[in-house]
C-alpha cells in the first residue's frame, strides 16, 4: 500500500466492513430504525455529551445538516438571511442549496482569503441585517488552510451576533482539530454557539455522515426537517459503527497531529517555491502554495507515487496567485514517520518540478 | 430466531456486514466517491438497464428522490402543483416536505380507499390544472393493500396526463412486485412514465436507499438537486453492496411470492373476523382487516411470538372502520412453509382474541 502523508490509515471496503461486523456484534439484531434504537440514540447521546449540548441528531451529510439548522433559525426569527464568510462550504460546494432549496439568502462577511474577524462584522451596515437571523462561523476555516480567529476575537464575534439578535451556528466539519489551539475542550468551544455541525469522516475517518448539535427544541425541529428532507433514513448503522470506530482510533491522535503539523509545516516552508498557509499552523491541516501549475504538481505527484510508492501531496485543489494549493491534513499516517522523512521526500518530489 | 410470515430472511447487523465484506472484495479499494467510481456507476447502469431508462441516480432515500423529481418538472414546466392520490407517501409520511421544503403544492385526485382510476382524473376541473406539472402514480398503492389499476386504465391515466401536459412519475417503492399482475417486465411498466423511483430495501432487502430513473437530462438535473439536498454522499458503498446482494437473493423470488400471496390471502379470508384488502391480491403484499382493536391485535401477536416463536402478524399500522389493519408482505420467509402452516398459526393466534 502506498505510504501517504495524508490523514489516517484507511482500510479497504472489505476490511472496513469486517471491522464493523465485529463491532456490531454487541448490538445483536438491534438495527437503528428511522432514528430509533440504542445504537443510534446512544451514539447521539455520546456526541452530545462530548460537545456539552443537550441533544444531537445524526444525519447523512453536512450539506443537509447546515441549511437545516439555518432554516430553523429562519422560522424562529422570521427572516431568511444568514451571514456567511465568502469561503463558506454553503457558498462554494453545495450548488447553492441553502438558497435554491431552503429559501435562505446569504450576506457575505469578511474577505475570502482572510480569517473572519469581529472587525468584519462591525463593518456590516445595520440595514443589511434587517432580515438576518444567524451568523455561521467555520472553525477551522478550511479554504484558507485551517485558520482560526483568536479566542478573544471569536468571543467578540459571538457577542456581536447576540447584540444583533442573531443565532450563532458553528460549521465545525473539522472542529475536532481545534481544542489544541484554543486550549479548550470541544464543549467549551461549542458553548459559544446555539448549534454546531460536525463531520464524521474528515478528521474522524468514518464512512460518511454528520451530527447536528443544539438545544432539545432545536433538535426536535431538526428531526422534523430531517424527515422532510429525506435525511431520516431507515438505517444508518454502517455509518454509526464506522464513526464510533473512528472516534476510538483517530480522535485521541488529533492533539499530537496538531503539534506535528506545526513542525512539519515549518520544515516544509524551507523548500524553495513552497509557502505555507497559514504562516503559523493552528490545526492538523494547512495548505502548501507551490510555485507551479496544477498540471505540473499533478505530474510530479503521480510520478513520485509511481516510482517511490509515497504520496507526499494530494492533488491541488485550487490556484491562488499563480500557485497551486495542496491541502495537507496530518493524521496517523504522517505521524508514523519523523518530520525529516516527509521533508526529504517532499523536497525530492518537488525537485522534479525542475 | 423467530419464524416470520413477513418479508425475506434478514441477517443481523454483524452477519450482514460480513456478507457485504465478502462482496466488496472484488472492488478492492475503489470506494464510491460523491457518486463517482465503478461500484456506484455500474450499479446505477444495471438498474437503468433493468428499467429500460437511459439513466439512474442512487439516493439515500425515497423521501429525497420523489420531491426532487417533481421539483425538476416544476422548473421545466413552470408550475408548482402535482397530482397526488390522498394515500400518497408524500402526503402521509414525509412531514409534507414536498410543500414545506420543495415549494410544491398537491392536488388530491381519487379516493383514499380506492385505487386511482382514469375516471378520477377526468373528473378534475380544468382550472385546477392551471399550475399542475406532474401526475404521481403509485404502483402498487401501499396504503390500500397493494392495489393496482388495470393495465388498460393505467394507460388511460398516462394518456390523460400527456393530454394535459403533465409529466408522469411512478412512485415505484414496491414496483418490483408488479410484473406478475401486468404480465409485463419492469422496463415495460417504467416505459409509461417519464421518471420512476424504486426503493432498495422494501422488496429487495437492502439496508436503505433508493434509485431515481429517467432520461439523461432529467438525471443530470437530479444530480444537481441531490447536491443541493445533501443527498450526494461521499460514500454509499454499504447500501450499494446490500442492494446488489438483495437483488441477487430476493428479486428472483418475487413472482413466486405474488402467486403465494394470492393463495395465502384466500386461505386467511376463511378465518372469522378477517377480511382481505384487496379481495383479489395483485402483488406480494395485502392487508388483513381484523375485527379487533389495535391493542387486542398487538397483545395476541406478542403472546404468540412469546409462546410459539412465530410471527404471523406485524403490528397493526392503522384502523379502518373499527378493524385493525395489518400488512402482510410475502417474501422468502412465508415461502419457506406451506400455506396451511400459516393458516393454522394465524387461526390459532387470532383465536386468542376470544
Amino acid at each position: 500500500m502506498t505510504l501517504s502523508i495524508l490523514r489516517h490509515p484507511q482500510a479497504d471496503m472489505a476490511s472496513e466492513l469486517r471491522h464493523l461486523a465485529r463491532d456490531a456484534e454487541r448490538y445483536g439484531d438491534n438495527k437503528d430504525y428511522y432514528g430509533q434504537g440504542g445504537l443510534i440514540t446512544d451514539f447521539e447521546r455520546d456526541i452530545a455529551t462530548m460537545f456539552g449540548k443537550p441533544a444531537a441528531l445524526m444525519l447523512p451529510s453536512g450539506t443537509v445538516a447546515q441549511p437545516m439548522a439555518l432554516k430553523i433559525y429562519s422560522q424562529q426569527r422570521q427572516g431568511q438571511a444568514v451571514l456567511l464568510h465568502p469561503s463558506s462550504h454553503l457558498l462554494l460546494h453545495e450548488a447553492m442549496g441553502f438558497e435554491a432549496l431552503w429559501g435562505l439568502t446569504g450576506i457575505h462577511v469578511g474577505d475570502a482569503e482572510r480569517v473572519l474577524t469581529s472587525a468584519d462584522l462591525k463593518a456590516v451596515e445595520p440595514q443589511q441585517l434587517q432580515h438576518a437571523v444567524a451568523l455561521v462561523i467555520e472553525l477551522p476555516m478550511r479554504e484558507i488552510g485551517g485558520q482560526l480567529p483568536s479566542w478573544q476575537d471569536l468571543q467578540a464575534q459571538v457577542a456581536w451576533a447576540r447584540q444583533h439578535g442573531l443565532a450563532v451556528h458553528i460549521d465545525g466539519a473539522r472542529l475536532w482539530q481545534c481544542p489544541s489551539y484554543y486550549q479548550r475542550d470541544l464543549a467549551q468551544i461549542a458553548a459559544l454557539a446555539d448549534s454546531v455541525y460536525v463531520s464524521l469522516y474528515k478528521d474522524i475517518g468514518g464512512i460518511a455522515g454528520a451530527v447536528l448539535l443544539g438545544e432539545n427544541d432545536f433538535i426536535a425541529q431538526a428531526k422534523l426537517w430531517s424527515r422532510r428532507a429525506g435525511a431520516n433514513l431507515i438505517s444508518l448503522y454502517p455509518y454509526i459503527l464506522a464513526a464510533q470506530r473512528g472516534l476510538k482510533d483517530n480522535l485521541p491522535y488529533l492533539p499530537a497531529a496538531v503539534a506535528y503539523a506545526r513542525e512539519l509545516a515549518n520544515a516544509l516552508a524551507t523548500i524553495d517555491g513552497v509557502k505555507i498557509n497559514p504562516n503559523q499552523v493552528q490545526c492538523t491541516m494547512f495548505h502548501l502554495h507551490i510555485a507551479a501549475t496544477v498540471q505540473q504538481v499533478e505530474s510530479v505527484r503521480e510520478c513520485y507515487i509511481a516510482s517511490q510508492d509515497i504520496e507526499v501531496l494530494p492533488r491541488p485543489r485550487a490556484t491562488v496567485n499563480g500557485h497551486s494549493v495542496c491541502e495537507i491534513t496530518v493524521g496517523r499516517n504522517a505521524l508514523s514517520k519523523p518530520v525529516e522523512f516527509w521533508l526529504a521526500h517532499m523536497r525530492a518530489c518537488l525537485a522534479r518540478l525542475g
